[in-house]
């Protein structure tokens, strides 16, 4: 039998960014923090901790984080048909893609968490990567475009997310007067969120460009409608988080056919209990097509 | 002389997170960059790439390349001195803090952005943590709320962001009945950005707290503002960016006369030439106390 005591320190340390705040949480000194952290590494004859460049798991540590976390989640489910053993809140570790959790996300899960009593620890990802920390044990479940789904978790489709070329009237009449053409494409600034955000290419392969084009990098989803509000350039911006602009007609579409949709997946570890299990029904039940959560 | 087909080679894979693409956009093979890095090592007799666990420039590495953004720069101000040397924009690496960024950062910065033919590349850090990036030489430019210069480094005051514990009042009937006491604090979910967010405790402290209490993790300007206006906490939220809805009244400010201020400073190398003193003062001259820009 694993000692949890060990785990619960490495996985205060991840959490909280260090040895001192895990410490404080924990109700213990700094130095027994670290003595635990060294035993599980005596136990496991391999570190589970890297210090530099950045505080973080090896991957043998991430999946003792992974295996905690499904514990936590299971003993929850016994905390509830145990009341006397009830005591903190359970915090589910979730990856969610940025323009997910800036429109959409919160008004689904809200009442959900609220009525349970669990609180989210949502780590921002990329949909096209988001999986990884998932594989690697990082998270309990993940929001992002990937059907696949990793060894050992569920996956279900929720829907889709249309994204549309937006930028102000003002920027498409100054850098695309006579429309969609290579020319304008190779000297009007996109706005582009990451270098691991394929929207923008999908979105010129689909207009038949694929040369050069100078872009502006913005990686927060409310940024990259700031930048493009702002006129500093077009992007590719999920219709429901623009809705009010293309009503008020401060930003539009530069490319009418030629939105691009992207599908969300759910993917959760199988055996975490019956709460991941609640919040999948949640989130599918929420989200039907023509309902408009994903599309506004 | 330094080759500066190396360096580009070397902040091309930076940027671009790998060689291959690092390759298409130097239109090189992908072992002809390989082989530039190579010699750049040579050369410096060590190492400018870590690969694992994810690529990242060395110590060395960043030094070289916040040399080669500054010559960068400096070259773009002869180019406009020497018309024929006119060739590609410059991208400018500027670290922002996240709310900055959702909110008044892109009005400020569009219009001088789009006359000069400016494209950013915007990271993202925690205000506290900003600098770092700045000493590193990751970045030309940053603005987070120390006032502390870097060596090599200029910085000016710009102003305060005001932040308020908002909630919505339905969330504020239910865990905050009787205001802001302890038992209410200890029990009533809270929402923080991330690890490295002291507001959060700030606030708290300024309250006379100081023990536990459960919170949401949302490292998302937008997802934060969604988790608070769904129910699911109550969060330290920029007045500006919370106008809308502290006037439709679906967030209220559950301890009013216990806002923070957030001092926000601009940070930037003084040798990068004059596009950088032109935004400097673009971004001094924009914010005025009074006027709104930081304060909605």
């Amino acid at each position: 039998m694993l000692d949890y005591k060990l785990l619960q320190a490495l996985a205060a340390v991840i959490e909280n960014g260090g040895f001192e705040r895990a410490g404080e949480i924990l109700g213990l000194t700094q130095s027994a923090v670290s003595q635990r952290i060294k035993s599980l590494e005596v136990r496991l004859g391999q570190p589970v901790l890297v210090r530099h460049p950045e505080l973080r798991a090896t991957p043998a540590g991430n999946k003792l984080l992974n295996h905690f976390q499904q514990v936590q989640l299971l003993e929850r489910d016994l905390r509830k048909t145990i009341p006397a053993l009830a005591e903190d809140t359970t915090r589910l570790r979730i990856a969610v893609n940025a323009d997910s959790l800036a429109t959409w996300w919160a008004s689904v899960v809200g009442d959900f968490c609220s009525r349970e009593g669990v609180l989210l620890d949502l780590v921002i990802e990329d949909q096209d990567v988001g999986l990884k920390r998932m594989r690697d044990g990082d998270v309990a479940a993940c929001l992002c475009s990937s059907s696949q789904p990793v060894a050992g978790g569920r996956c279900v489709a929720l829907g889709e997310m249309i994204y549309m070329p937006l930028a102000t009237p003002q920027y498409v009449h100054r850098f695309f007067p006579d429309g969609i053409t290579p020319a304008a494409f190779a000297t009007s600034p996109a706005i582009v969120f990451g270098p691991n955000d394929q929207l923008q290419h999908r979105f010129m392969a689909g207009c038949g460009y694929h040369g050069r084009f100078p872009y502006h990098l913005c990686p927060s989803s409310e940024g990259f409608v700031q930048l493009a509000r702002a006129g500093m350039g077009y992007g590719m911006i999920p219709g429901i988080q623009a809705r009010k602009w293309l009503e008020d007609g401060s930003l539009i579409n530069l490319a009418p056919g030629h939105e691009l949709s992207v599908p969300l997946y759910w993917h959760f570890w199988r055996h975490s209990g019956t709460l991941l299990q609640r919040l999948t029904t949640t989130l599918e039940g929420a989200i039907k097509p023509g309902n408009g959560i994903l599309h506004g």
